[in-house]
């Protein structure tokens, strides 16, 4: 049963829908929308609006842009020789940040998953694949995250790029700046070792 | 500096605008309504919309409604001459979730706070006494949070409305149901032996 309008209910089932947004939070944020200033709640509106229907992927890395190609591809600084594989389009925004690298990139919007039925058809291999064999490209760097599954899709991308003789390389993994032996979990420390370097 | 396209940092922004949204999730959720299926994400945008454009207060106990009245204020079966007063449309909800409660309800839409600069003209007061001085109430019960400005709300109120010599109660504090001794606070037990009854 219900104790709010209809209308106010059918806006806490909304945000009640997005992730990680429960029931208790979903109606505090309905009650903040009803509370906002005159514009602001149609402009919040119109914001959801407006991303649906003018941000899509890139055609040649398939990042989100809402241009014809998205600023890295359009960018004639960028090195178009190499190329860095990430899953998700927030992973181009994290290597952004870090300002070292001045390639390319290629999202795949996912990592294979048997678990969750993912196969190669559903991310965006085949224009990888396409891309590299346009000859252009010299190294790939797969760079999905260190678990099961990034490292099985960074491994069978590789095995499909090989025979194109590319460079393909995978980022290193190891204990992260600032942390201590104490606090690393034994898989990083693994990783750490098998990536140890002469000094 | 943003690496996402721009319409679809307006969205993040405006998810981050939201109480208890941080710039992670912001960035989640606004990844989550471009994965949206056709159709959901101009749901969402309508919901909050309409929610805007209907729901007011309810000119009788400022409860929200989307109707001319609130469907507590409409239904002839609720007793007019008891009246609930609560700081919050969301007290409202918890009270009748009870079903305990058969009487009608006063939504304050706040509390008095000197520290926040809250006074008596800034929440629904004036609307109370009025209700009051028609004469058809018998009893007005209290129900505001027992912290320090549910208390002073509380007693501010019921000065005002005793010389209409209506009855004024307030809500019984103590030890909730399935909780135990060990584990409420010293001032619950304050005021669970305040309010002890003979058995």
């Amino acid at each position: 049963m219900s104790f709010f309008p209809a209308s106010f209910e059918e806006l806490i089932d909304r945000f009640a829908a997005l992730p990680g947004i429960g029931r208790k939070s979903a109606q505090r944020l309905a009650f903040h929308v009803l509370g906002m200033p005159e514009g602001e709640a149609e402009a919040f509106a119109q914001a959801i609006l407006t991303a649906r229907q003018l941000v899509h992927t890139c055609p040649i890395c398939q990042n989100l842009t809402d241009g014809e190609i998205c600023s890295i591809c359009a960018d004639s600084k960028r090195d178009r020789s190499v190329v860095c594989v990430v899953a998700e389009p927030r992973d181009v925004a994290s290597l952004e940040r870090s300002r070292e690298f001045n390639g390319v990139y290629h999202v795949l919007h996912g990592v294979l998953s048997p678990m969750s039925h993912v196969g190669p058809d559903d991310i965006r291999i085949t224009e990888l694949v396409k891309r590299v064999s346009e000859g252009e490209i010299q190294e790939v760097i797969m760079a999905t995250n260190p678990d099961t599954e990034g490292d099985a899709t960074a491994m069978y991308v590789s095995r499909l790029l090989k025979p194109f003789g590319v460079r393909v390389t995978r980022l290193a993994y190891g204990i992260p700046v600032g942390s201590n032996l104490e606090f690393t979990d034994d898989a990083t420390l693994v990783r750490a070792l098998e990536g140890r370097r002469d000094m």
